[in-house]
């Protein structure tokens, strides 16, 4: 069954590669043919294996041993996780269906400014595990400003200040930051108005002025930890070298200032899965940028040049992965807890999408991207070094080097690390897993 | 018959529009149903239109008539061209075509800086057209600094020189510019070394030292006529309205500085043809840029954005045509006049796509965006507003709003007017056509 409604354009047309991934697809352990690709899906929709491969009753029982070892050897050693966050409509379904998803472990939620700013962040991460039940997983509060910005903070002496009236004027030789205190639910904090004169995008337009469909939910009655998202993140990686996964669903600020923080974090983190850029499709935000890449430019540039494992799945991917009215309308027919409650909240989600991109159904870009980290399997990716154009009309721009042709001079792409970069997704497998997973809970 | 050697990448799969333009394309005038253009096609080729149709006699003979009269048409009026160049190897072919294609009408070539510096550029063209017995066709010189550059220069009194030794030091509020004075086969000139901290790029690593592969050809009897290329452009376009189309094979500085002088350019002009830009796709310069558009970039941005009719063929679409090995071979073997001088002039042009492509063939870039103007027909092209990313690493992208989104705010797109950017190509008709007229000279 195809996910995508007949009311809807038919991207499956979509899924063959750019004309920028004219590299073969590499395997690797983590992305194995494509009768794995079945087998897995198989596994975790609950459907026979031998449907995926046309076998008889005795390849049944061979595959059924070999994937209940897995499936196992799986359940065993879930993969531990630490989700960065925005929430977030898209936020809140990719956090319940980590919840869901026996394959991993979340052992942290870090918050960034995003879909809302930091401090509502924060409060929607804790509310949301409170809806779950879990708040045995600690939230982490991350950077209220881009890491350029947190850079010059913590080389204080280099700024100065002026209250005027209810603004704070912070100002530097380079930088000039017009903060201004405002209550949120009650909380107090300090919204930041203008930084080096643009505006912090904040995408309230697109998931409710709360970030959660407007449905001004009570005041969560948890606290975040006392360490910074970075600091727990460093922590996390360090405790646990080559074992902790970061998906990181909002701009990179977080996981910047952990690589400056750290220089091993790199090293000692197993995997980054990232919603993050538009690979040779057009932005979000606008034309040429995507909204988390947009949202820090500089520290999506820091991440991808690391050195770290990363995987960035892009908009030019997320965007053939639809969840669409009809399947609204089963959610909100069954009685899964986390269905119930996404219905609630959705509705802002589908206006939104009705509105700007004339479709009758949203797009699946945080959940996606989570279960890529849970499955990899889902998607095919390209290798390559991506940097991330910081300056000008196409700033946040990310731009991947495939390698075609080798160039006489030096570019600035010569000699980074390459990243993985999703090319293709399993789309109806993703949206059948999810709302299988979260209509079940 | 595929123009693809087996030992070459088979690209034809790379034929399918990438993700960015899932617009359908539009049917135009220019650019009718696919059956047109396999009939224009078989017209060009001398084959049978029916082989186009499969149609029976009957339909045959009604076909001829049709095509005569179109053919006729086509004779009788043929389209005033205008060829903006940088020769360079592959200009040198486009200028042939053009001269052996009957469609069109060469009323003179300006000449620019790019795979040479535009002395040279002159002295090439001038060159060129008396190998083609064509010294009636004038010749105008165009600018040897990017637009903003020359526009500077105009207001000169914000200048200020110093003379060092041979160098010659320009320099503003803004900019420094180093020139030296260089001997270039017997004809003074200055080169620029330095422009605003950027070195003039200058591909003779791909054309040979002289543009023509390394042939030391004598110098040229003629001369540029007095005007200016940007004055002649305006002058001609005046002169002609609606009825001169430009086709640019290098940097746009000339139709920049075109469109300052003369605001009703645009409207006067038929239409633009140009090669630039690597819409999706890697550059050939870096991996952002294509060479042309990171020329002047400045350049290209007011020529995207001036409203004229314009038609970009990119990197995109002229990586899918190939001239192959075998088919140099068949040219070698031809007595055909142009046939002899470009297998002359090839080599340096085979060596440099074996060396940084690893390929047994060479791109067929300007005589892609010549035949384009000659018979739009052989492309198709989606429409959207394009600008040039011209600052920062991505220096000189190009990058094409598919208008797939409403965004919500402004954007550096917003209200720009549309252009036309080639998405497919008829590559093996575009190397039968080269080869015919060319063999046939």
């Amino acid at each position: 069954m195809s996910v995508l409604a007949s009311n809807l354009p038919d991207l499956s047309s979509s899924v063959s590669p750019s004309l920028m991934f004219q590299q073969p697809f590499r395997d690797s352990q983590q992305v194995p043919m494509r009768a794995q690709i079945s087998v897995y899906g198989a596994l975790i929709q609950g459907t026979a294996p031998e449907e995926a491969f046309g076998g008889s009753d005795g390849a049944k029982s061979i595959w059924e041993n070999a994937l209940r070892s897995s499936a196992e050897r799986l359940h065993a050693e879930p993969k531990k996780i630490i989700i960065d966050t925005d929430p977030g409509i898209d936020d809140a379904m990719a956090i319940f269906l980590a919840l869901r998803s026996p394959e991993v472990e979340v052992i942290g939620l870090t918050t960034i400014y995003g879909n809302v700013y930091t401090t509502l962040a924060t409060r929607n991460a804790l509310h949301l595990l409170e809806v779950a039940g879990r708040t045995d997983i600690p939230v982490a509060e991350g950077s209220h400003v881009t890491v350029t910005f947190h850079l010059s903070i913590v080389s204080a002496f280099a700024w100065k200040e002026v209250w005027f009236d209810s603004l704070w004027l912070l100002f530097s030789k380079d930088n000039l930051v017009l903060m201004d205190m405002v209550s949120t639910h009650g909380a107090a904090s300090f919204m930041i108005l203008r930084e080096k004169g643009t505006k912090l995008r904040i995408a309230d337009f697109v998931h409710g002025a709360d970030g959660l469909g407007n449905q001004n939910f009570d005041p969560p009655k948890g606290k975040p930890i006392e360490q910074s998202a970075a600091a727990f993140l460093v922590e996390q990686a360090k405790l646990h070298p080559g074992k902790v996964t970061v998906v990181a669903l909002g701009p990179l600020t977080n996981i910047a200032l952990a690589i400056e923080l750290d220089p091993e974090f790199c090293k000692n983190i197993r995997q980054i899965v990232l919603l993050g850029g538009a690979f040779s499709v057009n932005g979000n935000v606008n034309p040429a940028s995507e909204a988390n890449i947009f949202g820090d430019p500089e520290a999506a540039d820091i991440v991808f040049t690391c050195g770290a494992d990363i995987l960035a799945v892009g908009i030019n991917v997320t965007h053939q992965v639809v969840l669409t009215d009809a399947e609204r309308n089963k959610l909100i027919q069954s009685n899964g807890k986390f269905a119930q409650y996404l219905c609630k909240i959705l509705e802002v989600y589908f206006s939104y999408h009705q509105e700007v991109y004339s479709m009758g159904g949203v797009y699946l870009h945080d959940p996606t991207a989570l279960l890529a980290a849970v499955n990899p399997s889902l998607l095919t990716y390209t290798e390559g070094a991506v940097r991330v154009q910081t300056t000008g009309i196409t700033r946040g721009l990310t731009l991947l080097y495939n390698n075609q042709k080798r160039f006489g001079e030096v570019t600035e792409w010569t000699d980074k690390p390459t990243i993985k970069v999703a090319v293709t997704v399993d789309a109806p497998t993703v949206v059948k897993l999810l709302m299988e997973r979260l209509m079940e809970s």
